[in-house]
């Protein structure tokens, strides 16, 4: 087992990671205080594997128990269906001593945290991501929200759990593309923040794609582990956070243009990294060498390397209203070699023009 | 004028009071560093009195500026609303690098004020009240929301300002009676937290009536001073900050039962005040002149005292729901003499049978 502590102060809390950790779930919401009822929010497919295993553990802890289940698919991840969980949480009675616990992947993560944080003006909250993706990117750092139909992400708040429980027995019933996605941002950590990391995922990428369970909780532990300082040292996204942005301008950009189903969020994040692996080389911040090895990497996770032909213009449209834009510029996250990142500021029209695709 | 700082660390953010202050609105924006586009959220009335003027101020500061405006009224304090303005900042391209302005009473502050919390998670926002009740009540302190058809304010956050500026004369457009309503915020704080206000409204009851800007300002400075030491010593309504509760958890069933429309919120916490005192009484907290010193003056404000034929069942189920009943209890402000709160546990039906409403 490995713990965590992500260090905000009073919205400080602890990240456990180890094999078989959902049926500890009950004793550790104990044990860091609360109370009262857990309203679990999950979907269909992850109720059916773990939801008994969850509400057992709950229960037996001196928990009340209700559960709310939300469509599967990051297009439910929508003010529609927020609005029928707030519905659920009245009729259930969950008042400011109870809690919301997610258990799910990143869109019960992300739907349910931004639920906790505005429900009675927040209540307190418990992440059990059960998708690789979740586990290492989406359940650390308190970033919850919706999307709009105008893009991802575009409604939310900063809010952060008292808890993040990580099983990765989960993982051994996720959906392979969904775990091969997930690898995309593990890479990501390596590739602009740790060498080390990088060249762990290069010297075990079999023992990882055949889900060995020290090798997965090496490679959680270290991306929550290198994710909870970024965020410790700005929680607010306002400066050094940007650089988990890596591969995620043109990442999201092409997420949205497939219609938030056809290509899924590491599937888009392995191409918009490929891309930012080319910028970072015209800018001179790397060399081809290191391009090559980070799609290299990509490909061996099986996540695939090229760029779908999407109309131009269309990307252009939706990088400009990426809300990371600020006055028209975008602060685009290079690669520093491998392991190490740099900004720089530009616009979407040159973006594309430096990743090759000119309008 | 005057000039109050609400202490928050970090969220810390300055109150100006004076007459005629809407036209230095753009300059006192520039001055705390806000940039770009203002989006000025507002409803069809105020837009008409003070959107030009708060437009021209922020357009001679070097802002843009797009209006958005939403329907007057309580009722449309809600989800449906919230879409709204969500799509009208995307469709303006309202960027981290912008701003919402709150121009108008309580429905405008809390939900362009949760916009704000919510947009990009989190973009800036400055309140401009034009109502009494808003300058002494909503835009201080940072709660933010919108209803659900389930109860008052049930979704929302607590996010602060960067500015709130009051301009007194827009109180001379006001409706009287929604003037009158406020006043009823004025006499809470003087009721529960200061005797030395509570006399000053005693004293100058005609002049505030006849709306001199003089006791105007006055009694708005105390009040805002007031609020933001209780919201300084508790900014997230963890303790302290229940006291400006007073009056509030029997004027929020009676307002929901009217249908958010019938009455007014402040002529809904009137009658709550005047419950909370005899209930204050009865559990020995003061004496049955105190309460006849609090019906009396807020009926000198010409606002009844009197209780609506309500089904008290529904009464119940109505305080029961509230977001402030904690495991089954509700913490109840009870006024201490005048001038001091004491707090007292309750379930829904001892407070119906304390205030003399028996089911």
């Amino acid at each position: 087992m490995s713990q965590l502590t992500v260090n905000l102060g009073k919205n400080s809390y602890d990240i456990v990671i180890s094999e078989g950790s959902l049926s500890s779930l009950g004793r550790r919401c104990a044990a860091i205080g609360l109370k009262g009822m857990a309203a679990v929010v999950t979907n269909p497919t992850v109720a059916a594997l773990y939801g008994d295993v969850v509400r057992d553990s709950l229960l037996s802890s001196g928990f009340t128990v209700v559960q709310i289940e939300i469509p599967d698919g990051e297009e439910y991840k929508n003010a529609s269906t927020l609005n029928r969980v707030y519905d659920d949480l009245l009729e259930a009675g969950v008042d400011r001593a109870s809690f919301i616990v997610a258990l799910g992947g990143g869109v019960v993560g992300d739907l349910a945290g931004y639920a906790a944080a505005t429900w009675l003006r927040g209540i307190s909250f418990v992440q059990v991501p059960t998708t690789l993706l979740a586990q290492v990117d989406s359940s650390v750092g308190g970033k919850t929200g919706i999307d709009h139909p105008g893009g991802k992400n575009l409604i939310g708040a900063f809010y952060q759990p008292r808890l993040v429980l990580i099983d990765v027995a989960a993982l051994t019933t996720l959906d392979h593309r969904q775990f091969r996605a997930g690898l995309a941002e593990v890479i990501k950590y390596g590739a602009v923040i740790d060498l080390q990391l990088f060249e762990y995922v290069e010297a075990n990428i079999h023992a990882i794609l055949e889900m060995q369970s020290g090798v997965l909780i090496e490679i959680i532990r270290r991306s929550c582990e290198l994710k909870a300082h970024v965020v410790e040292l700005d929680e607010k996204e306002s400066g050094l956070r940007a650089v988990l942005n890596y591969g995620h301008t043109l990442g999201h950009a092409l997420e949205a243009l497939s219609g938030f189903c056809g290509m899924i969020h590491g599937e888009a994040v392995a191409i918009g990294m490929v891309l930012a692996a080319r910028v970072s080389k015209v800018l001179g911040f790397c060399s081809q060498d290191d391009v090559d090895r980070i799609a290299g990497l990509i490909g061996q996770c099986g996540l695939s390397v090229e760029v779908p032909n999407f109309d131009r213009h269309d990307l252009l449209e939706v990088i400009a209203a990426d809300k990371k834009s600020r006055g028209g510029t975008i602060t685009f996250i290079c690669n520093r070699g491998i392991g190490m990142h740099a900004m720089s500021q530009q616009t979407p029209e040159e973006l594309l023009g430096l990743s090759g695709l000119e309008v």
